[in-house]
């Protein structure tokens, strides 16, 4: 399972301070614990909701240069702006990056598929366009179906294309849990090469005791097949599901990943 | 989900005790403890491996009418044993019970499947034959198919029968939980109408943390469309498990279910 980090977010306040106050070691901690915790990629996301477009391509520019001056782990640029992508992937020059992301809409077709073919990058293709997010398993595919178009049109690999089939709350409607499922069953299945990932915490918004859906919504999303997860990899106990599911559908041989985890935990 | 309490079971010294001294007290608590903690069936094997075919017959005879005396909640009838099986549902005298449980073996389906169709009871079926587990899906398909003829041979309805596609250790072998899955989905399948059980804990056997591998494999069973469980319904960590997963399938509407368990809890 590739864990993307997701806590390097400026919508969040007090990760908004530290992009503001360009507070290096404060980011560079934030990174350095995700990757410590098992991050393979950390996500960063500079947009404030204050300020010009050019001040978030010079938030990029910092962030991305203040990590990965003394961090080798892979970074995922995340904004809605293709520009700021592009700052992003352009600071990273030549290091191994991940684009986050598209939607099956013209503009990221046009402009940010082809970010990903120029940067060499992963690329996460949300199943949804600009009407939305679909309610059913079959309007999701057709979104994917499109980003699919575009990848082939600008020659971007689908073993590159992490698809997020999109988590909705399940305590506003109980159905959705298994269309979100259900679409990265039919992803999996009609293109084999191409990978799925989630922002998984979404699922238990508005329910008690949310690690136990958002554990549980986990083993079932590594059953259907799961590549990724955009998560918080200091979460110790969804990090221990992913441990404990991947043994139980075949991915940890001989248990040994889940043995040097918890052979010596109560 | 139907949960089977497997407490009561004479392989396990407390209870072989409980069984040879004929200690009612101790009988019917253990079943009112499962029935209270959210068990729709108790299990009831009284094999102690010890005594004759007679005494097994008389053991059962005393333990059903023990537990029905004081407690409504419907017995399932455990043995190897045909004529211990029919004892135990001839002393249910019409109330509901389960029958645990023919494999896809000449004599389970000559001498089993027919008390199921004569005391109307439901049937746990075991996808193995008389040459053990197989370690396919296909093979154990198979199995399944022989039962389901017998039934139809017999007139056992399939909405009666809950196939069990067997619970191997995932520590002796990694690929084990998904032919268990997988021959789960098959099954639900190619026959509708037909339930699923799984006695679930023996996947974690050998590994350190079992509850954590098995509340993951639970969680992966839902999603698979499991409908009982054969589990120690006093494992409180395994039944908020399902109370999870059923959320997340679709089977808790309004999550009040999920609400009703969690919503006070820390």
């Amino acid at each position: 399972m590739l864990v993307i980090g997701e806590k390097i977010n400026a919508t969040r306040s007090s990760i908004k301070e530290i992009i503001q106050n360009r507070d290096a070691a404060a980011l560079l901690q934030l990174a350095e614990k995700q990757a410590a915790a098992g991050a393979g990629y950390i996500d960063v996301n500079v947009g404030t909701g204050v300020g010009t477009l050019e001040d978030e391509m010079d938030s990029m520019q910092w962030a991305v240069r203040t990590i990965q001056d003394s961090l080798d782990t892979p970074l995922c640029i995340d904004s809605a702006d293709p520009k700021v992508l592009e700052t992003g992937l352009k600071a990273r020059d030549g290091r191994p990056s991940m684009i986050n992301s598209t939607k099956a809409e013209q503009k990221g077709l046009d402009e940010v598929v082809p970010l990903a073919q120029k940067y060499e990058a992963l690329l996460v293709g949300l199943t949804m366009d600009e009407s939305g997010i679909p309610k059913t398993a079959d309007d999701r595919l057709r979104a994917a179906d499109k980003i699919v178009a575009a990848c082939e049109a600008h020659r971007v690999p689908l073993k590159n294309v992490y698809f997020d089939t999109l988590v909705m709350p399940i305590s506003t409607d109980v159905k959705q849990g298994l269309v979100t499922l259900e679409t990265l069953t039919q992803i999996k299945r009609k293109y084999p090469e191409a990978k799925t990932v989630l922002g998984l915490s979404n699922i238990s918004y508005g329910l008690p005791q949310r690690s136990r859906i958002n554990a549980a919504f986990m083993q079932m999303a590594i059953y259907a097949g799961l590549d990724g997860a955009i998560i918080d990899p200091l979460d110790t106990e969804l990090m221990a599901a992913i441990t404990s599911g991947e043994v139980l559908v075949g991915k940890d041989r001989h248990c040994r990943k889940y043995m040097r985890a918890f052979r010596h935990r109560t």
